[in-house]
C-alpha cells in the first residue's frame, strides 16, 4: 500500500490488530474455534482483508483457505466435504476466502452446477450452519459489497498493476459482464442465508480502508475475550458495516 | 471359518456376492454413492459380515472404515468432521465399521461424552444424515442385534481363539457389565434416529450366517441394478432382518 | 474359495494366521512398523494372498493400500509423496497391494512415465527404502510369479467366474500381449532395485496354496515376536519362496 | 511497519514483489515446483521475510507450511512423512518456515530427539533432498543468521509488543540461555547438510531490510523465468547473502 493520505488508518488498524492478538490467545486458552466466510465479488477487497487480518497473528493459530476447483473426485462426493476437512479445530483462527457459498454464486452465475444443486445448496446451508454452530464453531459472514463503478476501476487496476497480474482470469472477465446476474444471485444467497443463529454482516467496501476497519471493528465487538480494549469502543460504523436484513435490500443499501 | 455343517451357507453366500459385484458394476456406471453403517454391541458380528460382504470386491472402489480413538486435535472439531473425511466418492462402496454412532453407545455409556453432546447428537443426526442422503448418498443403516447370552459365549470363545486375541480390550470386559446400559442406549439410538429418509434395520444376528445373508439380501433388495438376479429373490427374511419400528421395540423383538 | 481336496490347507493357514495375530500383537506392544509390498502381474494373486494374511488380523491396526490412478495433482508431486502418506505408523501391519514398483513395471510397459522418469526411479528406489528402513520401518518385498500359462488361465477364468468381473479391465488385456515386455521389465526392477538392506524375495505362485502359505511363512520366520510357535517351523519351502539372485535369474527359476 | 526512514526499501522491495510475481506465472505455465526453507534462530525475521514474499503472490498458488509438534501418531512414522504431505505440486509455491530442519536445530539442543536420531537425520538429509531435486523440485534453503544482542533486543521487543504477545513461548525463552547450543547445531547442520545440489544460503539479518531484499533478489538471481526485469540486476548484496562455506565459517561470517 503506497497510499499518501493516511487519515490514520495505519494507526487504527494497529489498534485493532493488537486486540485481534489478543482474541487470539482467548481462543487458544479456551479452546473456542473461530471461522470467517469472506464473500464478495471479484475486486471486492477480500485478500486485503484478509491480510490486514492476519498481519499479526500466529500462523501455527490462524490460517487462511481458499479452495481451489474442486477436483473430478471431489466434484463427486458431498457438496460440504472438501469444506469440511478445513474447519477449526479448538483455539483455531480460520478465514474462508471464499467458501461453500461459491455454490450461491459464481457456480451458479456461470452454469457450473445445476439449478437443483443450487437450490438444494440454498435449503441444506442454513441447517449445516447450524450443525457447526451448535457443536461450538463461532461463525460469522461478511460480504463485502462494492458498486459497478468500483469493480470497473480496481479490475482496470488490476490490469496495470504488475503486483496484480495473477488475480486476472477469464472468469474475472465475466464479473463485470454478468453484474447483474451477480447482483440477484447475492439477493437470493443473502435472503436464503442469512439465519437468526448464522446472519449475513454487510460490508459497504468502495472505500476499502474504512471497509478493513469496520469489519475487524465489527467482529472483535461480537466476541468476548480478556482485556478487551479501548479500540473496541465505540461502535463501528453502521453506515460501512450492518446487519443484512430484507429492509436493507428494499431501501437499496446494496449495490444495484 | 471351518464349519462342519454348512446348510448350502457358501452356496448361498456365493450368490449373493455374485449380486454384490453386480451392483458394484452399477455403482461405478452410475456414479451412485453407497455407504452402510454397521453397528452392533461387542461381538454381534459387524467384523464377519463385512468381510462376506466384501470378499470379492473390489479394493480400488470399496472400503471399510473402523477409525480408533479421535486424536486431541479431533476431539476439539466438529464431531461429525472426522468421518466427513471418508465418506464414499461418486461410485464408491463404503462400510462403516461403527461410525458416529459411537457417540449414542459407547460414548454415552462408558461416560466418553457429556449428557448435553450425546443429546445434541442424537438432534444432529437426522439432519446430518438428512444432508448426505440429498446430495446423492445411498445410506443403510443396520443394527445387529444379539442376546445376552451369545454375546457371553463369543466373548468368551474370544478368549480361547488365538486368532481372536486381538479383538479383547478393556471396553469389551465391560460390554456384559454394562449390558442394560447397552440396551437401554441402544433403544433410544434407535428411537431417535430411525427416520423415513434414514431408517435403522435390524438383524437378529445370534445366528452368524443367516444374520449375514439377510443382511446382504436385504442391502441388494433395496438397491436396483442391471442384471439383478435370482438370488435376490424371494424376500429376505423378515425374522431376520426387519425395520426398526417403535412396535417393534415394544414387543420385544430386540434383545433385553 | 470352493476347492474339493484341500491337503490340510485351510489347517495350515489357520496355524500360521495364529502367528500374524502373535506377530501383531508384537508390532503393537513394541511400536515396530511393518511394511509389505506385493508386486506381480495380473492375475499372480496378490489379492487372494492379502486376503489370507489379513482375515483375522485387527481392523484397526493393519491395512491394505491399492492405490488407483494418480490425479492431476499428484502427477505433478514427487513421485514417492502419494506413497509416502500411507506408510505403516508405529504399531502397523500395511500391506501395499501393487506400490510404487508400478514405475518398473506397467508404467514403463505401457508407455505411461518416460524412460528417464523410469531409471530415475530405480536409482532412487534403494536410497529410499533405505531410508525407510533406517527409521525403522520393516520392509519385505514380494514377488509373486506365474508362468504364462497360468496367467491365461486365470484370466480366462476371471471372464467366466461372476465373483471377478471387476477384476477385467482393458489393461489386463494387454498383461498376456506384452508378456515378454512384463518379464524384461520384471528382470531389471528385481536386479536392480534388490538390495541387501531391502532384497526382493521371489514367490512361485503357479499353485495358489504353496504360494500363500510359504509366503506368509517366510515373512513369519524373518520376524521376532514372542510366543513364536512351531508353524514357523520347519523352514518354508525355499523352492516356493526363495530370495532373488543374478543366479536365480540366470538358471531360469523366474518364468519366461 | 512503522519504520521512520525507508531509505527506499518500499520502492525496493515493491520491484522485487513485481519479479517474484513474474516468477510465479513461470511456475504455472510451466509446472515447476519451487520449495523455499526457512530457517534461523527465534527472533531471526522469518515470519517478516515470508510475509514480504508472499503479500502479492496469489495465495491459491503459495502457501505457507508451519508445523506444529509432531502428534502422537505422527511422532511414530517416517520423520519425513508429515512435510512430505507438504511439498509443492506442479506450479506451487512454498515456503517452510521452519522444516525437517527442526531435528538438527531444536530438537537437538532441547533433547527432543535421541543423539542417533539426529545423525541418521543429518546422514538423510542429503539423500532426501537430492531425491526431491531430481523429482523437478526447485529447493532453496536460507538460513537467517543474527547475533546475539540483536536476539536480546528482538526478544525484548517482542515482551512490550502487543501485537507479538503470541510469538513468546517457553521454548524461547530458552533461545538466549542456549545461544551457544544453538550456534553449535547451526553449525554442525549447515557443515553436513549443504550440499552441492542443495546448498545453504546464509544471510546475515541483523539488518531486517536488507536482508529481506536480499534473500529475495538472491532467489530470483537463480531462477529463470520471462521478463526476468532490472530489479534482479545488480547481484545481491554478498555481504549480506552468501553461500555457506567451511570457509565462511571458519572466518566467522556466522554469529558466535
Amino acid at each position: 500500500m503506497s497510499e499518501k493520505r493516511e487519515d490514520g488508518y495505519r494507526d487504527k488498524l494497529r489498534n485493532l490488530q493488537i486486540e485481534l492478538v489478543r482474541l487470539q490467545r482467548h481462543l487458544i486458552e479456551s479452546g473456542e474455534k473461530l471461522l470467517i466466510v469472506l464473500e464478495g465479488r471479484d475486486g471486492a477487497g477480500k485478500d486485503g482483508s484478509i491480510k490486514a487480518i492476519l498481519e499479526h497473528m500466529s500462523p501455527r493459530e490462524s490460517r487462511t483457505v481458499a479452495l481451489g476447483k474442486p477436483s473430478d473426485r471431489e466434484q463427486g462426493q458431498w457438496y460440504f466435504q472438501r469444506y469440511v476437512a478445513h474447519l477449526p479445530a479448538a483455539g483455531e483462527f480460520v478465514l474462508f476466502n471464499r467458501s461453500w457459498y461459491n455454490r450461491a454464486g459464481v457456480e451458479r452465475v456461470m452454469g457450473f452446477c445445476s439449478r437443483d444443486e443450487c437450490e438444494r445448496f440454498l435449503d441444506d446451508v442454513p441447517v449445516f450452519e447450524e450443525m457447526l454452530i451448535n457443536s461450538g464453531v463461532r461463525l460469522f459472514k461478511y460480504y463485502l459489497d462494492i458498486d459497478k463503478a468500483e469493480q470497473k476501476r480496481r479490475l482496470d487496476a488490476r490490469r496495470n498493476d504488475p503486483l496484480k497480474q495473477w488475480k486476472i482470469s477469464p472468469i474475472d472477465e465475466a464479473a463485470l459482464r454478468h453484474w447483474s446476474d451477480y447482483s440477484k444471485a447475492r439477493d437470493v444467497m443473502l435472503s436464503r442465508t442469512s439465519t437468526k443463529l448464522a446472519p449475513w454482516t454487510v460490508v459497504s467496501a468502495n472505500d476499502k480502508k474504512a471497509a478493513r476497519l469496520n469489519l475487524i471493528h465489527d467482529l472483535l465487538s461480537r466476541m468476548n475475550y480478556r482485556q478487551k480494549g479501548r479500540a473496541v469502543r465505540p461502535a463501528p460504523d453502521r453506515k460501512v458495516v450492518f446487519p443484512f436484513t430484507a429492509k436493507a435490500l428494499k431501501n437499496g443499501q446494496l449495490a444495484k
